[in-house]
């Protein structure tokens, strides 16, 4: 049957408990090489476990007698062992993609065969102070000093800021291979996860990530402010890097945005990594169940790769004490919406990854909402711990992207839009962007304005205009998105040119038409539209207009029963 | 610290599985008490738990002394030895509970003492074929003898449909304690998973169930076609029946929602159940999650409890051979957003419940469409099994909700209607409801119609109206939800009187007006409206701009390039 092949891990971590999770729920044996129990090798009750190190050439064989398949949750594991054992057992992925992974520069010389974009980097060969000052004098100060093998969570990485650092980095990074690269000023760090299987390379949606002491610290999935074009650019580059590599299974792919939107590799993981954790929660199948099927070639539907709702992960790392963990655990009960993952490694030191938050929500800024106080405590909880001095990494909590855009051919269709601003603004509290862009006077920048709404994020559009006033359908002949009309006004006509050339569209672009003047429609018609898809808006709308029905019957009702028709007229 | 308390489990099948599942994300121990290997314990390595029965005294005294809280996923547990245990260790819930809700009949006196509405029913305290046949004279045939105790999944349950079938019935259920429950002429079949803490009564949303030969096979979340109203009630009445009982935990409400949209208790399960599954994906947090935590004074979030997405759980139940539920989960493999979990329960038995599948989707209707295939082949596997003779009882796949209605004053607006109507069915595909209803005529039922239209998962009304055109504004003046309005072109005023009723709403109530007799910028701006938050739809709109593009540049320009004016206006 499909799930009765055994599959032997090395490495029984965090990331080979969730693998385990996975198997578990298909029935599939996994046999664990690792110390006894170990986090993984505490799901899975039996006896075909093996206990050692997967640096162990003697343990890895031994393992291989007793499973079907052999995969790693992690790259720093000994590749000639694979290599000797790769005519008994299947070794997924190869153990030649794994060997040129786990060498830094290998990897990225491997990579540019493939037309790959990274930063420019160069090799060290006699690891000379005056070596790294003729590399420094190429590639540009400051610089990254990478050791080749063994690198990981910050681990074998030094910034020389200048010719004055040169002796400190080979001082600390000495002993070991290595190699230079460019400074990448990057605005964004993303990753992706890829999926390789038999027949196809998938991946899952562009995620953001904050590095913290060198170490993951959150993940926001899909990354924020990012364009859909970028999103599926990153995807492409992700998937075209996988494809690069022999051998079945999830890598982890992480790249930098750079100021000019442009992108670049940064590293790539031959496993599973900390980047796809919100899978669990966020995505149908998580990157642990598409590893544990890839290997197997079993089947992966890709639309189950695509996200539930937005997610957002956070790292739990170990504190100053033991068991500040558990205290950063207990916060998390408390958090709407939050999945808690603890790693079960017993006792915890500062700086080690003991668990993960995950929380989904229906909109990115309600789970940044939510997981706001989380982030707060295990920035304070980093603050206690003597062996970090720097500030925690911030998030940068996004500005909630604005879901309407109001704009305006002139200032002076400004003061007829002051009411339905303030109605977003005030009662509604609904984000949202205010611009002056005209069809006449700026008529480019105008098609692009209504073009890029929809991928920022926008859902709706007012647009406010006088006499012949084209903007609100001009809009609408450049996007996609509802376009809301306010007939503005003028000197003239009473405002009747201004609804008519607004409301009177051709077949084929509608522009939802108010009331001469009336932008309080305008925004309410806004908050209508989201309120279909929002109930929080919905109830907002519903008691807006109960508002209205108090004022009239309560108040003004009331009032004119007390004082009669004349006296409230005398008062009006 | 909260999570160093050790929780034993009477009974180590799925369900304990699954509550070891959410336990070792907590790195919280469970000591199962069940036989070796049992599914539960499969998922713990450690040498705490304790293998015998759940219904032995002396194992169940055994468990107490290795752990701080005992709990069970099962109800038919020795509730005797839970009463001489109850001095040494935490029960959850409390065995005064248990023991109630296990006898059937002894749970339905109790909860009629709390004005739960249920069936009538009658105990049988002889048994004999006489008393029957005077209890059948009281509550009518067809009716259910049902055993008191050991009682599930349909075993313990014999439907007497005249008086000739009582010596069948009392042979069937012969040395059982027994009574008789009215039959319930119900439309569908609703359940809620009840959380009860310390001090809070929580509950899940409200689901429908499909049941084929008295086991569960289908879980709609939430239920199809039900009102708002319905859900919040059924929610209510379940919280207040479990409410009725002592001591922490999740509980299994199922109730019958009749004919006349009154909703009767069915049965209390005392535990995490089958109709709780599709929470594992469903909900941020799961029942499995929210039991261990409610036994252990875990603060849960309520909003916790509400569905990501709309959910299917379908059972894998065991078929002819052994293998065949392997088979079936086999093609579940291959099913777009598709979650597998498998009990791990060795060789199937027919009948015999192996795993579940849950699909989670956008939409109900989506969901729908993905899990069917899988549906099929289970009914295909029950085909093949010889202990079963019935039709597989259909889920009846829902007609999908209309996501716009459209409404008119009177069929003379119908003709005006009807491009708008086309493009909506025929290129977008959108779900539409078509009805008349006048604000002058049928004020009442517009007024009526407008109000539920949203919590009958409409998001757009569009309204046609002519003359002193009030249908529009009456509508959107009844509903939170976008109106958008269609002028009519009457007899006189061309048009001018519809457009100025509709469009000049005061402040407060807007209408979304398109142009005269447009109705095919109404349908495309109601397309635009769900296109903003359905990418789907929104591929539909930009490809029908692209289409009257390319139409008015690469057919009509090239063919005036090619023939001229002249010949051109000659051939118009």
């Amino acid at each position: 049957m499909w799930n009765d092949r055994k599959v032997g891990i090395l490495g029984g971590g965090q990331l080979g408990r969730m693998l385990v999770e996975s198997a578990n729920r298909l029935n599939i044996q996994c046999n664990v090489l690792d110390a006894e129990n170990a986090p993984a090798k505490q799901l899975s009750a039996h006896d075909g476990h093996v206990t050692g190190s997967f640096k162990e050439r003697k343990s890895v064989r031994q393992l291989a007698k007793t499973c079907d398949v052999v995969t790693a949750e992690i790259e720093h594991v000994d590749t000639y062992a694979l290599e000797e054992i790769a005519s008994e057992v299947r070794i997924e992925p190869s153990w030649q993609a794994i060997r040129t992974i786990q060498n830094k520069y290998n990897q990225k010389e491997h990579l540019s065969k493939y037309g790959i974009p990274m930063a420019e980097h160069r090799e060290l060969v006699k690891n000379t102070p005056e070596e790294l000052a003729e590399v420094g004098a190429q590639l540009g100060f400051p610089l990254m000093l990478k050791s080749k093998t063994m690198a990981y969570d910050g681990r074998g990485n030094y910034t020389v800021n200048s010719k004055d650092d040169i002796p400190d980095a080979l001082e600390a990074l000495k002993d070991r291979p290595l190699y230079a690269e460019k400074w990448a000023h990057f605005k964004m760090e993303l990753a992706v996860m890829v999926v390789k299987t038999k027949d196809e390379v998938l991946s899952y949606p562009t995620v953001e990530t904050v590095q913290e002491d060198s170490i993951c610290k959150l993940v926001y999935a899909p990354a924020r402010n990012v364009s859909n074009a970028i999103n599926q650019k990153a995807q492409e580059l992700a998937r075209k890097a996988v494809a690069a590599f022999d051998g079945k299974g999830v890598f982890g792919v992480e790249m930098f945005l750079l100021e000019d939107e442009s992108l670049i590799l940064c590293e790539i993981a031959s496993r599973i990594h900390n980047s796809g954790h919100y899978t669990i929660e966020g995505c149908p199948l998580s990157q642990f169940d598409t590893h544990m099927r890839a290997i197997l070639d079993i089947p992966i539907p890709p639309q189950s790769l695509e996200l539930r709702q937005p997610s957002i992960m956070l790292n739990i790392i170990g504190g100053a004490t033991p068991d500040s963990h558990l205290e950063a655990a207990e916060r998390a009960l408390s958090i709407p919406n939050a999945s808690i993952h603890l790693y079960s490694k017993g006792a915890s030191k500062p700086g080690r990854k003991m668990g993960h938050v995950t929380v989904t929500a229906a909109t990115m800024h309600e789970a940044e909402t939510h997981i706001q106080p989380l982030i707060d405590y295990v920035d304070h909880m980093r603050s206690q711990r003597s062996d970090v001095k720097t500030k925690p990494q911030s998030s940068g909590p996004s500005k909630p992207a604005p879901s309407v855009a109001v704009i305006m051919g002139s200032d002076s269709d400004l003061k007829t839009l002051v009411p339905g601003l303030k109605l977003l603004k005030d009662y509604f509290g609904i984000e949202h962007a205010v611009d002056i862009t005209s069809a006449h006077r700026t008529p480019t920048f105008m098609a692009e304005y209504s073009a890029n709404a929809a991928s920022r994020g926008i859902k709706v559009i007012i647009a406010a205009a006088g006499g012949a006033a084209h903007l609100p359908g001009m809009a609408a002949a450049h996007t996609a998105l509802p376009v809301i009309g306010v007939p503005v006004k003028g000197s003239s006509l009473d405002g009747v040119d201004s609804l008519y050339s607004i409301v009177q569209m051709p077949r084929g672009v509608p522009v939802a038409t108010v009331g001469i003047n009336n932008s309080v429609n305008a925004a309410l018609l806004a908050a209508r539209i989201l309120g279909a898809f929002d109930p929080a808006v919905q109830r907002k709308v519903e008691a807006y207009a109960e508002k209205a029905r108090a004022e009239n019957m309560e108040q003004k009702g009331v009032k004119m029963q007390e004082l009669g028709w004349e006296k409230y007229f005398e008062q009006m």
